[in-house]
């Protein structure tokens, strides 16, 4: 369903927190669900100034009326008590999170999805003050959620497959890749692959191999497009020819193993990063996101089309 | 230069090696140059038949005229006598390289650019039977090079700045992103990277938190159209709001950390080798790579009319 189409849908949605990530997940419901079945809870003194503000900045065309609608409240049990779907982005902080899930379980209907956005903090640390803890699932979205597709269904053990099947159908009939996580690990999938790379980023800009600049030309012209449309298992596996990734390893996992071998071991806080800091800053100054975005999305639209 | 309009170039450029890299130069080179001025040198006894039927694959449309109009030998001498170019992807062999380059210097003109695609064998140890060492330099593309555009330029310390110059000006002319690496390192900058991310990758599918096919899915949703766009640095220069990268690394450095502290290290041949290649066989048998490279090409096209 595009955002330009009248939205139908009975789920009634509580945003907990209006940061970034939650305005953009605001902004991505907002095409499947009315305004008015919305609420955004938070306690800046300023909500409804910053979200009048800030969230058309996340539409494609900006709709003020539509944002005009929106439920806002300060008061959490109100802003819970008739949710189908209660999702939280506040404070990466367990105190806060476990705290705030006991409020949120003896306010909320009993059959609300209550999902956490954090990137960090697993549903099993963040439900000790639950009652009935099958009920809360992490649901990490890629910043921003109104554009990118992955949502990281990552469960405790606690958690009930019941969550899990309604969670998965929600996002996928919003269109949208919710992947299950089978285990709860340190940061979940995409930020470990994702900051495996950079590790390796890291130490070959220390090392003077290539500027931080040069490092991005060459992710955005090759294994950006390339993972785009296929992940590395896929490309891998192609690129063994008719042995597949058995094929891949035969032929060069001598190279690979040898990468491995000499790859770097920097770690944060080592006295790399004032170079690099300033590298980026040289480099791109402020980035304007909202043109990263617009492409963004034409590439998703162009995998899509070709897929 | 589309590939349907008349090539004009004064390059003659000779391939060693048909492979598939080999090939896929081939039709790179046709959209520029005429293909009168384009001979490759293989031994293989069935050259021209393998030529005609292979090489129209990479071309988008097929062009079987043009194709039949390249010069053909496996007589390595005379293949390169009028080149000013000779590109090399022979076998991934010591003895092999340092012998071909000795051939080649013998009889390619003095001021011949001499390139190899080499994806491990650095120019330094490739060059040792040459006289003129300041004459090669490693050109290595990612695959397939007639669609993704990066060329890592990695010079031996004796290649002279007037030979990078003048293939730094081949590629930018052709439209293409050579990227100069500064020192000479263990599977150059790209694969470095992409293996960074698979050995993680390999770790999280061993352990069982996701399937193989669930992770390319991961990546295909999240960090690879985000890279197609913006590479590592960059985006999280951006995700770091006012205060860039450094923002970035307050914000999370200590999740980044937690995460390279709990990173797998797999190593090839350890025995998780068989139940991988299985899943990636059930998951993708025989992968279409030509759909892969058209949906490639639209994700490039994408990014360049929207940067």
């Amino acid at each position: 369903m595009s955002s330009s189409s009248t939205p139908k849908d009975d789920s009634r949605i509580t945003i907990v927190g209006a940061g970034t990530i939650g305005l953009s997940f605001v902004a991505l419901h907002l095409q499947f669900t009315p305004p008015e079945n919305i609420t955004i809870c938070d306690t800046r003194p300023d909500l409804a100034q910053y979200v009048a503000t800030t969230l058309p900045l996340y539409q494609s065309p900006p709709r003020h009326s539509i944002v005009s609608a929106i439920n806002l409240t300060s008061d959490l049990p109100s802003a819970v008590k008739n949710a189908t779907i209660v999702q939280e982005q506040g404070p990466e902080n367990l105190a806060f999170k476990s705290k705030i899930w006991e409020t949120i379980e003896a306010h909320a209907p009993k059959d609300a999805l209550l999902w956490s956005s954090t990137s960090g903090i697993v549903a099993s640390a963040q439900n000790v003050n639950m009652k009935d803890k099958t009920r809360l699932l992490v649901v990490h979205p890629y910043n921003p959620p109104h554009i990118m597709p992955l949502l990281e269904l990552v469960p405790s053990p606690q958690t009930s497959q019941a969550v899990i099947d309604q969670t998965l159908k929600f996002w996928r009939d919003r269109g949208r890749e919710p992947v299950v996580i089978k285990k709860e690990c340190t940061g979940f999938v995409a930020n470990r692959l994702a900051f495996a790379l950079l590790r390796e980023s890291i130490h070959l800009v220390n090392e003077g191999v290539v500027t931080a600049e040069e490092l991005d030309t060459v992710v955005e012209t090759s294994m950006g497009p390339r993972w785009a449309v296929a992940g590395p298992f896929k490309s891998y596996h192609a690129g063994g020819g008719a042995r597949g990734l058995r094929g891949f390893f035969e032929n060069i996992g001598g190279t690979v193993q040898g990468c491995w071998d000499d790859g770097g071991k920097v770690n944060v806080g080592e006295g790399w990063e004032d170079a690099l800091f300033e590298q980026a800053e040289e480099a791109y100054g402020w980035v304007d996101t909202g043109k990263r975005d617009r492409a963004t999305k034409r590439v998703l639209e162009a995998v899509r089309e070709e897929s």
